[in-house]
């Protein structure tokens, strides 16, 4: 991992508490976390007061927070679940934000700064991202390697990367079909690569462990998409792969990259990928007419900032993909509604700051 | 690396020789070479005679070869340095092909199997390649991976894979001014991965160490473009560059993958990267040109074969390239002589064959 220069107080850790009891989840990052100012909001449907272990800079936001700055609970914003960090999103006065999910530890292998995830996310923000032809050695920014012959001399500038990916060893990302049918199965391949993921390619951008350039495309994270039967385990969400898909349009429209490997977390057991199932998930039949949709969308020259673009895209939502069905119409409007929030609440805390 | 049933008579490999003695270099393949059926190219511009140890199977082709199956020395078509190699895949009557250039042995880890490069080549080649999504988790074909969370059902079948491009340890395929700005860089990360290009992404290939279906794409290997100043070191050509362009064009259109990643050979040191530079090195100004052509270029429903499309992209070549600088020119005339020496070679091979 090349060194970086960025203060600690430009980065916010969030954090989703979809469990009451933090000690371990804190204790294992401790390391890692406590350099960094840490937000925590709390699901508003979890029941019993948060344990967290002192000796952290935080800041936790629960229900009532949620509430007294959203303001009437009509809104189309849902923070609950998974959701509840774009919240912590919002609030965020910072540059960075790292996010990783509660059930998440650092990776233990050979190599100490691997697990040092915090570190490796902000290296791959701060350095440029290449997303207009493929490096076949991967990142070529990273210390020990270069672009490679034939690698055109005016595109290794690179561009600024707005978004970092990280992945899991144990317990992958897989959605409940794909785990139930491999009950077994677990992610011990550790691929020590970082590579930017290519313009107009989409992928699926998993919340579990990412890191994003809050200045650049902090709006565009949108807790817009919510399955009918969603549940409070990831493979019953597909949230985090709508927003990633709005995240990466916008960063190809606004010339900004998105990387996607190092840095890995341990991810712990949680849930039963049979008894999801039987919930008879909508993401599978959902995914074949989102990605179709992002895939082919193109954001106009008007649109210059993140906040444009997610409201252009909400039209382009509410137009192409609300007759298919109401889960879609639900994401534009809440699309246009996130963009007024993350407005209002941007220029409330500047006042106050002020 | 996953099993696959091939056998051993659907592969040749193919080496081009650029110098007289290869005993280090098949001993040291001798374990993975001399199950399969070897076709080595000497260089036509190479003196002496060549020095190859006892136990393999192979076919040996030579200057007199060439000039007696290319007929006329007026040919567009020139077989010298690296691409001497190209007239063994012409002379191939094998599905797959693997080359290898004769500066690479295998790679020592920990791992044997991950010396065998011939054997991941074809697992690459005969596993589904995923080129209109991106899977975080690389391969999802390979044993212990799979499609993550919100990739799209349909598109998990995939489809087959044409090329495979392998990478290197130690020397890495850096070009003239890169190697001559850090002359003691070397490649030592092995990462532990293939992937799929994506769709309309173009990469540098690299013709150290590759593998392609034959039956697919063999004609849009073409050894077309030859700086003016091309030398006998892999950073003095771009030969491997343009052509590998002009598959991956091809795949896209076609509807085939192309992977990079695994397998990795070891590259010993040769030549002199400073030296390499004083010769005034046009690769570096010609891919300016180069990329943008490739990236743009799209291919009509009529090209429904490899040659089909190498025939088109020779006009689009000629016309768009051509006058920018003879060098193109050249490698549109090349391109239109070289399919059809393709389809007299293929059709006489077959009749002597029947």
């Amino acid at each position: 991992m090349s060194q970086v220069n960025i203060r600690d107080d430009e980065v916010d850790i969030v954090i989703a508490a979809l469990r009451t009891d933090l000690t371990s989840f804190m204790e294992d990052w401790r390391a890692v976390f406590s350099r960094f100012h840490l937000i925590i909001v709390k699901d508003p449907d979890l029941k019993g007061d948060l344990k967290i272990p002192e000796g952290f800079s935080l800041d936790v936001y629960t229900k009532s927070d949620i509430e007294r700055v959203v303001g009437s609970s009509s809104s189309a914003v849902v923070f609950s679940g998974y959701s509840c960090r774009y919240f912590g999103y919002l609030m965020s006065r910072k540059k960075y934000i790292v996010s990783i999910d509660d059930d998440c530890v650092p990776t233990k292998d050979d190599k100490p700064e691997s697990a040092d995830a915090v570190a490796q996310h902000i290296t791959n923000l701060t350095t440029p991202a290449t997303p207009f032809f493929f490096n076949t050695l991967y990142d070529p920014f990273r210390k020990g390697a270069d672009f490679v012959r034939g690698y055109p001399f005016s595109l290794r500038i690179g561009v600024q990367c707005a978004l970092s990916c990280g992945l899991w060893l144990n317990l992958a990302d897989y959605d409940a079909p794909t785990q139930a049918l491999k009950p077994g199965q677990r992610n011990s391949r550790f691929v020590d690569a970082v590579l930017t993921v290519p313009v107009r390619v989409m992928l699926p951008v998993s919340g579990i462990n990412i890191a994003f350039d809050r200045e650049l495309v902090g709006p565009a994270l949108v807790p817009a998409f919510r399955l009918a039967k969603e549940g409070k385990f990831r493979w019953e969400t597909v949230e985090d792969i709508w927003s990633g898909m709005c995240v990466k349009v916008i960063c190809d429209h606004l010339g900004f990259g998105v990387k996607s490997g190092l840095p890995y977390v341990w991810r712990n057991e949680r849930g039963d990928a049979v008894e999801s199932l039987k919930k008879e998930w909508e993401g599978v039949k959902l995914m074949e007419e989102v990605v179709p949709f992002f895939q082919s969308m193109r954001l106009s020259q008007a649109a210059v900032t993140a906040e444009d673009c997610v409201i252009e895209m909400a039209a382009a939502v509410k137009e192409r993909l609300g007759p298919l069905d109401p889960v879609f119409a639900r994401a534009a409007e809440t699309m246009v509604e996130w963009v007024k929030l993350w407005k209002e609440v941007t220029s409330r805390l500047s006042v106050t700051a002020a």
